[in-house]
Protein backbone atom coordinates (compact mmCIF):
# COMPACT_ATOMS: atom_id res chain seq x y z
CA UNK A 1 0.00 0.00 0.00
CA UNK A 2 1.31 3.48 -0.88
CA UNK A 3 0.67 6.94 -0.24
CA UNK A 4 -0.89 8.62 2.89
CA UNK A 5 -3.89 5.77 3.25
CA UNK A 6 -1.49 3.01 3.10
CA UNK A 7 0.99 5.24 6.07
CA UNK A 8 -2.30 5.51 8.63
CA UNK A 9 -2.84 1.63 8.02
CA UNK A 10 0.45 0.80 8.92
CA UNK A 11 0.58 2.89 11.87
CA UNK A 12 -2.88 1.18 12.95
CA UNK A 13 -1.37 -2.07 12.02
CA UNK A 14 1.95 -1.52 14.27
CA UNK A 15 0.00 -0.17 16.93
CA UNK A 16 -1.93 -2.87 17.44
CA UNK A 17 1.24 -5.25 17.21
CA UNK A 18 2.21 -2.78 20.53
CA UNK A 19 -1.12 -3.32 22.10
CA UNK A 20 -1.33 -7.39 21.80
CA UNK A 21 2.85 -7.42 22.65
CA UNK A 22 2.09 -5.09 25.63
CA UNK A 23 -0.65 -6.71 26.84
CA UNK A 24 0.41 -10.64 25.89
CA UNK A 25 4.09 -10.12 27.42
CA UNK A 26 4.42 -6.77 29.13
CA UNK A 27 6.15 -3.59 28.45
CA UNK A 28 9.45 -5.53 28.77
CA UNK A 29 8.90 -7.15 25.03
CA UNK A 30 7.63 -3.40 23.68
CA UNK A 31 10.53 -2.23 21.48
CA UNK A 32 10.90 -1.71 17.58
CA UNK A 33 13.06 -4.99 17.48
CA UNK A 34 10.29 -7.24 18.77
CA UNK A 35 7.71 -4.88 16.88
CA UNK A 36 9.22 -5.30 13.75
CA UNK A 37 9.95 -9.22 14.12
CA UNK A 38 5.94 -9.31 14.44
CA UNK A 39 4.84 -7.46 11.86
CA UNK A 40 7.59 -8.97 9.33
CA UNK A 41 9.09 -5.65 8.71
CA UNK A 42 12.34 -4.33 9.02
CA UNK A 43 13.53 -2.65 11.73
CA UNK A 44 14.03 1.05 9.81
CA UNK A 45 10.42 0.27 8.07
CA UNK A 46 8.85 0.95 11.74
CA UNK A 47 11.30 3.14 13.00
CA UNK A 48 10.35 5.25 9.80
CA UNK A 49 6.54 5.42 11.54
CA UNK A 50 7.75 5.45 15.91
CA UNK A 51 11.30 6.01 16.42
CA UNK A 52 10.85 5.57 20.07
CA UNK A 53 9.39 3.02 22.33
CA UNK A 54 7.62 5.74 24.21
CA UNK A 55 6.03 6.69 20.39
CA UNK A 56 5.01 2.91 19.92
CA UNK A 57 3.22 3.13 23.40
CA UNK A 58 1.56 6.26 22.77
CA UNK A 59 0.32 5.19 19.33
CA UNK A 60 -0.93 2.00 21.04
CA UNK A 61 -2.53 4.29 23.86
CA UNK A 62 -4.57 5.97 21.43
CA UNK A 63 -5.39 2.77 19.70
CA UNK A 64 -6.78 1.77 22.59
CA UNK A 65 -8.51 5.20 23.67
CA UNK A 66 -10.29 5.37 20.24
CA UNK A 67 -11.75 1.84 20.93
CA UNK A 68 -13.61 3.01 23.85
CA UNK A 69 -14.36 6.04 22.28
CA UNK A 70 -15.94 4.35 19.19
CA UNK A 71 -17.93 1.47 21.73
CA UNK A 72 -19.03 4.80 23.89
CA UNK A 73 -20.36 6.74 21.20
CA UNK A 74 -22.32 3.63 19.86
CA UNK A 75 -23.91 2.42 23.22
CA UNK A 76 -27.46 1.55 23.63
CA UNK A 77 -28.31 5.11 25.67
CA UNK A 78 -32.53 4.22 25.32
CA UNK A 79 -32.84 3.20 29.12
CA UNK A 80 -32.67 5.23 32.13
CA UNK A 81 -29.51 7.58 33.38
CA UNK A 82 -28.82 4.24 35.50
CA UNK A 83 -28.93 2.10 32.39
CA UNK A 84 -26.68 4.25 30.29
CA UNK A 85 -24.16 4.77 33.11
CA UNK A 86 -23.90 1.32 33.72
CA UNK A 87 -22.89 0.45 30.41
CA UNK A 88 -20.34 2.90 30.04
CA UNK A 89 -18.64 1.57 33.30
CA UNK A 90 -18.91 -1.61 31.91
CA UNK A 91 -17.44 -0.91 28.70
CA UNK A 92 -14.04 0.11 31.23
CA UNK A 93 -13.98 -3.45 32.44
CA UNK A 94 -11.85 -6.34 31.16
CA UNK A 95 -14.91 -8.24 30.69
CA UNK A 96 -14.37 -10.20 27.75
CA UNK A 97 -10.94 -11.23 25.29
CA UNK A 98 -10.80 -8.13 23.22
CA UNK A 99 -11.20 -5.27 26.34
CA UNK A 100 -8.98 -8.07 28.58
CA UNK A 101 -6.25 -7.07 26.05
CA UNK A 102 -6.80 -3.59 25.82
CA UNK A 103 -7.19 -3.13 29.56
CA UNK A 104 -4.24 -5.13 30.22
CA UNK A 105 -2.53 -2.35 27.73
CA UNK A 106 -3.81 0.64 29.72
CA UNK A 107 -2.54 -0.76 32.69
CA UNK A 108 0.99 -1.12 31.59
CA UNK A 109 0.47 2.10 30.27
CA UNK A 110 -0.91 4.24 33.14
CA UNK A 111 2.19 2.36 35.21
CA UNK A 112 4.56 3.81 32.68
CA UNK A 113 3.71 7.17 32.70
CA UNK A 114 4.95 7.11 35.94
CA UNK A 115 7.75 8.01 35.15
CA UNK A 116 7.57 9.09 31.73
CA UNK A 117 5.85 12.70 31.92
CA UNK A 118 4.05 13.07 28.11
CA UNK A 119 2.07 9.37 28.26
CA UNK A 120 0.56 10.80 31.74
CA UNK A 121 -0.49 13.84 29.42
CA UNK A 122 -2.61 12.05 27.14
CA UNK A 123 -3.36 9.44 29.81
CA UNK A 124 -4.99 12.33 31.98
CA UNK A 125 -6.32 13.82 28.71
CA UNK A 126 -8.54 10.69 27.95
CA UNK A 127 -9.57 10.89 31.85
CA UNK A 128 -10.85 14.28 31.52
CA UNK A 129 -12.96 13.52 28.59
CA UNK A 130 -14.77 10.16 30.28
CA UNK A 131 -15.36 12.40 33.15
CA UNK A 132 -17.06 14.88 31.29
CA UNK A 133 -19.09 12.27 29.62
CA UNK A 134 -20.19 10.65 32.95
CA UNK A 135 -20.61 13.76 34.65
CA UNK A 136 -23.29 15.35 32.15
CA UNK A 137 -25.08 11.64 32.52
CA UNK A 138 -24.76 12.11 36.21
CA UNK A 139 -26.16 15.67 35.97
CA UNK A 140 -29.47 14.26 33.79
CA UNK A 141 -29.96 11.61 36.44
CA UNK A 142 -30.08 13.83 39.22
CA UNK A 143 -32.14 16.83 37.22
CA UNK A 144 -34.98 13.85 36.76
CA UNK A 145 -34.49 13.45 40.74
CA UNK A 146 -33.15 9.73 40.33
CA UNK A 147 -29.50 10.26 41.93
CA UNK A 148 -28.74 11.99 45.05
CA UNK A 149 -28.29 15.52 44.86
CA UNK A 150 -26.34 16.63 47.91
CA UNK A 151 -23.09 15.39 45.96
CA UNK A 152 -21.69 17.27 42.93
CA UNK A 153 -22.11 15.34 39.85
CA UNK A 154 -19.27 16.22 38.84
CA UNK A 155 -18.22 14.79 42.06
CA UNK A 156 -20.29 11.38 41.91
CA UNK A 157 -18.82 11.13 38.24
CA UNK A 158 -15.06 11.30 39.59
CA UNK A 159 -16.03 8.48 42.29
CA UNK A 160 -17.26 6.06 39.78
CA UNK A 161 -14.86 6.48 37.32
CA UNK A 162 -12.54 5.58 40.51
CA UNK A 163 -14.64 2.62 41.20
CA UNK A 164 -13.84 1.52 37.36
CA UNK A 165 -10.59 2.30 37.21
CA UNK A 166 -10.24 -0.23 40.05
CA UNK A 167 -12.22 -2.59 39.71
CA UNK A 168 -10.16 -2.98 36.21
CA UNK A 169 -6.84 -2.87 38.27
CA UNK A 170 -7.79 -5.89 40.08
CA UNK A 171 -9.64 -7.95 37.44
CA UNK A 172 -6.82 -7.51 34.83
CA UNK A 173 -4.44 -9.11 37.25
CA UNK A 174 -7.15 -12.26 38.11
CA UNK A 175 -8.81 -13.37 34.98
CA UNK A 176 -11.13 -15.53 37.09
CA UNK A 177 -14.71 -15.68 36.78
CA UNK A 178 -15.29 -14.99 39.85
CA UNK A 179 -12.87 -11.38 40.05
CA UNK A 180 -15.12 -10.54 36.70
CA UNK A 181 -18.46 -11.24 39.08
CA UNK A 182 -16.59 -9.42 41.60
CA UNK A 183 -15.78 -5.98 39.53
CA UNK A 184 -19.63 -5.86 38.00
CA UNK A 185 -20.16 -6.36 41.70
CA UNK A 186 -18.21 -3.35 42.79
CA UNK A 187 -19.63 -1.01 39.66
CA UNK A 188 -23.06 -2.25 40.66
CA UNK A 189 -22.97 -1.42 44.47
CA UNK A 190 -21.35 2.46 44.02
CA UNK A 191 -24.48 3.29 40.99
CA UNK A 192 -27.00 1.84 43.92
CA UNK A 193 -25.47 4.12 46.81
CA UNK A 194 -24.94 7.17 44.14
CA UNK A 195 -29.10 5.79 42.10
CA UNK A 196 -30.41 5.61 46.31
CA UNK A 197 -33.24 7.94 45.03
CA UNK A 198 -34.30 5.30 42.38
CA UNK B 1 27.32 -7.82 58.83
CA UNK B 2 27.80 -11.81 59.22
CA UNK B 3 25.00 -13.80 60.09
CA UNK B 4 21.40 -14.55 59.77
CA UNK B 5 20.24 -10.65 60.84
CA UNK B 6 23.27 -9.36 58.54
CA UNK B 7 21.72 -11.55 55.48
CA UNK B 8 18.08 -9.82 56.51
CA UNK B 9 19.49 -6.56 56.83
CA UNK B 10 20.91 -6.68 53.60
CA UNK B 11 17.86 -8.12 51.88
CA UNK B 12 15.91 -4.94 53.29
CA UNK B 13 18.04 -3.04 52.18
CA UNK B 14 18.30 -4.10 48.70
CA UNK B 15 14.55 -4.52 48.45
CA UNK B 16 14.14 -0.59 49.28
CA UNK B 17 16.45 0.08 47.12
CA UNK B 18 14.26 -2.04 44.19
CA UNK B 19 11.34 0.43 45.70
CA UNK B 20 13.10 3.33 44.94
CA UNK B 21 14.36 2.50 41.22
CA UNK B 22 10.76 1.34 40.33
CA UNK B 23 9.49 4.06 41.76
CA UNK B 24 11.63 7.08 40.02
CA UNK B 25 12.72 5.12 37.03
CA UNK B 26 9.99 2.60 36.35
CA UNK B 27 10.84 -1.06 36.33
CA UNK B 28 13.25 -1.01 33.01
CA UNK B 29 15.43 0.16 35.25
CA UNK B 30 15.33 -2.67 37.48
CA UNK B 31 17.93 -5.19 37.17
CA UNK B 32 20.35 -6.88 39.28
CA UNK B 33 23.50 -4.59 37.55
CA UNK B 34 21.43 -1.71 38.16
CA UNK B 35 20.46 -2.79 41.86
CA UNK B 36 24.26 -3.59 42.10
CA UNK B 37 25.57 -0.60 41.28
CA UNK B 38 22.74 1.63 43.59
CA UNK B 39 23.73 -0.84 46.57
CA UNK B 40 27.54 -0.30 46.04
CA UNK B 41 27.62 -4.36 45.93
CA UNK B 42 28.87 -6.92 42.93
CA UNK B 43 26.38 -8.03 40.33
CA UNK B 44 27.58 -12.12 42.19
CA UNK B 45 26.31 -10.28 45.79
CA UNK B 46 23.17 -9.16 44.81
CA UNK B 47 22.24 -12.56 42.57
CA UNK B 48 23.25 -14.10 46.05
CA UNK B 49 19.93 -12.51 47.44
CA UNK B 50 17.79 -12.61 44.20
CA UNK B 51 18.40 -14.28 41.21
CA UNK B 52 15.80 -12.88 38.89
CA UNK B 53 14.23 -9.67 37.99
CA UNK B 54 10.66 -10.99 39.30
CA UNK B 55 12.57 -12.05 42.54
CA UNK B 56 13.46 -8.49 43.32
CA UNK B 57 10.30 -6.97 42.67
CA UNK B 58 8.40 -9.99 44.84
CA UNK B 59 11.07 -8.46 47.44
CA UNK B 60 10.43 -5.16 47.09
CA UNK B 61 6.77 -5.51 47.11
CA UNK B 62 6.43 -7.60 49.95
CA UNK B 63 8.64 -4.42 51.38
CA UNK B 64 5.87 -2.15 50.30
CA UNK B 65 3.37 -4.35 51.74
CA UNK B 66 4.90 -4.56 55.20
CA UNK B 67 5.33 -1.18 55.78
CA UNK B 68 1.52 -0.32 54.68
CA UNK B 69 0.15 -3.39 56.96
CA UNK B 70 2.90 -1.67 59.84
CA UNK B 71 0.86 2.10 59.44
CA UNK B 72 -2.65 -0.12 59.47
CA UNK B 73 -1.70 -1.62 62.72
CA UNK B 74 -0.52 1.36 64.15
CA UNK B 75 -2.92 3.17 63.29
CA UNK B 76 -5.41 5.75 65.66
CA UNK B 77 -8.45 3.60 66.08
CA UNK B 78 -10.02 6.16 68.61
CA UNK B 79 -12.75 7.26 66.87
CA UNK B 80 -15.97 6.14 64.97
CA UNK B 81 -16.04 3.91 62.22
CA UNK B 82 -16.18 6.24 59.77
CA UNK B 83 -13.37 7.88 61.25
CA UNK B 84 -11.22 4.82 61.07
CA UNK B 85 -11.87 3.95 57.42
CA UNK B 86 -11.34 6.98 56.09
CA UNK B 87 -8.31 6.91 57.73
CA UNK B 88 -6.97 3.12 56.80
CA UNK B 89 -8.25 4.48 52.76
CA UNK B 90 -6.05 7.29 53.10
CA UNK B 91 -3.29 5.31 54.16
CA UNK B 92 -3.35 3.72 50.54
CA UNK B 93 -3.00 7.38 48.49
CA UNK B 94 0.19 8.84 47.52
CA UNK B 95 -0.41 11.56 49.85
CA UNK B 96 3.02 12.47 51.24
CA UNK B 97 6.84 11.25 49.84
CA UNK B 98 7.41 8.48 51.26
CA UNK B 99 3.89 7.17 50.18
CA UNK B 100 4.24 8.27 46.80
CA UNK B 101 7.23 6.24 46.22
CA UNK B 102 5.33 3.12 47.56
CA UNK B 103 2.11 3.24 45.49
CA UNK B 104 4.38 3.83 42.33
CA UNK B 105 6.16 0.91 42.82
CA UNK B 106 2.81 -0.83 43.74
CA UNK B 107 1.19 0.50 40.60
CA UNK B 108 4.42 -1.22 38.22
CA UNK B 109 4.03 -3.92 40.66
CA UNK B 110 0.48 -4.54 39.79
CA UNK B 111 1.22 -3.61 35.84
CA UNK B 112 3.60 -6.71 35.76
CA UNK B 113 1.65 -8.73 37.61
CA UNK B 114 -0.85 -9.12 35.21
CA UNK B 115 2.00 -11.16 32.89
CA UNK B 116 3.40 -13.04 35.75
CA UNK B 117 1.24 -15.13 37.60
CA UNK B 118 3.48 -15.60 40.59
CA UNK B 119 3.34 -11.77 41.34
CA UNK B 120 -0.21 -12.07 40.87
CA UNK B 121 -0.87 -14.48 43.40
CA UNK B 122 0.99 -12.18 46.09
CA UNK B 123 -0.77 -8.97 45.17
CA UNK B 124 -4.01 -10.84 45.49
CA UNK B 125 -2.96 -11.99 48.49
CA UNK B 126 -2.42 -8.76 50.00
CA UNK B 127 -6.02 -7.03 48.49
CA UNK B 128 -7.66 -10.09 50.25
CA UNK B 129 -5.73 -9.52 53.83
CA UNK B 130 -6.97 -5.54 53.14
CA UNK B 131 -10.67 -6.52 52.56
CA UNK B 132 -10.78 -9.15 55.61
CA UNK B 133 -9.58 -5.79 57.83
CA UNK B 134 -11.76 -3.50 56.09
CA UNK B 135 -14.84 -5.68 56.03
CA UNK B 136 -14.68 -6.30 59.35
CA UNK B 137 -14.62 -2.51 59.77
CA UNK B 138 -18.23 -1.95 58.00
CA UNK B 139 -19.58 -4.47 59.64
CA UNK B 140 -19.33 -2.94 62.99
CA UNK B 141 -20.70 0.30 61.17
CA UNK B 142 -23.41 -1.33 59.90
CA UNK B 143 -23.65 -3.22 63.18
CA UNK B 144 -23.92 0.53 65.00
CA UNK B 145 -26.31 1.38 62.20
CA UNK B 146 -24.36 4.00 60.58
CA UNK B 147 -23.55 2.35 57.78
CA UNK B 148 -26.30 1.38 55.17
CA UNK B 149 -27.39 -2.19 55.55
CA UNK B 150 -29.23 -3.04 52.18
CA UNK B 151 -25.96 -4.36 51.08
CA UNK B 152 -23.22 -6.77 52.38
CA UNK B 153 -20.37 -5.22 54.53
CA UNK B 154 -18.08 -7.75 52.05
CA UNK B 155 -19.72 -5.74 49.02
CA UNK B 156 -19.16 -1.89 50.62
CA UNK B 157 -15.53 -2.43 51.36
CA UNK B 158 -15.25 -4.23 47.97
CA UNK B 159 -16.19 -1.51 46.59
CA UNK B 160 -14.57 1.26 49.29
CA UNK B 161 -11.39 -0.87 47.84
CA UNK B 162 -12.21 -0.09 44.51
CA UNK B 163 -12.41 3.66 44.76
CA UNK B 164 -9.12 3.84 46.90
CA UNK B 165 -7.08 1.59 43.83
CA UNK B 166 -8.73 4.02 41.70
CA UNK B 167 -8.37 7.16 42.91
CA UNK B 168 -4.26 6.11 43.44
CA UNK B 169 -3.70 4.89 39.85
CA UNK B 170 -4.97 8.24 38.77
CA UNK B 171 -2.88 10.57 41.28
CA UNK B 172 0.22 8.41 41.20
CA UNK B 173 0.27 9.68 37.64
CA UNK B 174 -0.28 13.22 38.59
CA UNK B 175 1.32 14.61 41.15
CA UNK B 176 -0.32 18.10 41.25
CA UNK B 177 -1.89 19.52 44.20
CA UNK B 178 -5.24 19.18 42.85
CA UNK B 179 -5.03 15.33 42.06
CA UNK B 180 -4.43 14.55 45.47
CA UNK B 181 -7.47 16.73 46.74
CA UNK B 182 -9.51 14.96 44.07
CA UNK B 183 -8.35 11.45 45.48
CA UNK B 184 -9.12 12.79 48.76
CA UNK B 185 -12.65 13.77 47.67
CA UNK B 186 -13.38 10.36 46.15
CA UNK B 187 -13.06 8.62 49.07
CA UNK B 188 -14.79 11.08 51.32
CA UNK B 189 -17.70 10.85 48.59
CA UNK B 190 -17.66 7.18 49.12
CA UNK B 191 -18.03 7.03 52.44
CA UNK B 192 -20.56 9.90 52.45
CA UNK B 193 -22.40 7.25 50.26
CA UNK B 194 -22.10 4.23 52.52
CA UNK B 195 -22.30 6.16 55.84
CA UNK B 196 -25.40 8.13 54.39
CA UNK B 197 -27.72 6.91 58.14
CA UNK B 198 -24.47 9.11 60.28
Amino acid sequence: MGGVMGQIDRRAQLAGIVVRIAAEQGLDHVSVREVAAAAGLSIGAVQHHFRTKDAMLLAAFRHYADALTDRIRSMDRSGSPHDTIRRLLFQLLPLDDARSTETRMFIAFAARSIVTPELARVYHEGLDQLRAVLTRLVQVAQDSGMAVTHLPAETLARTLLAVADGATLQTVTDRSEEAREHAIAEINTALDLVFANG
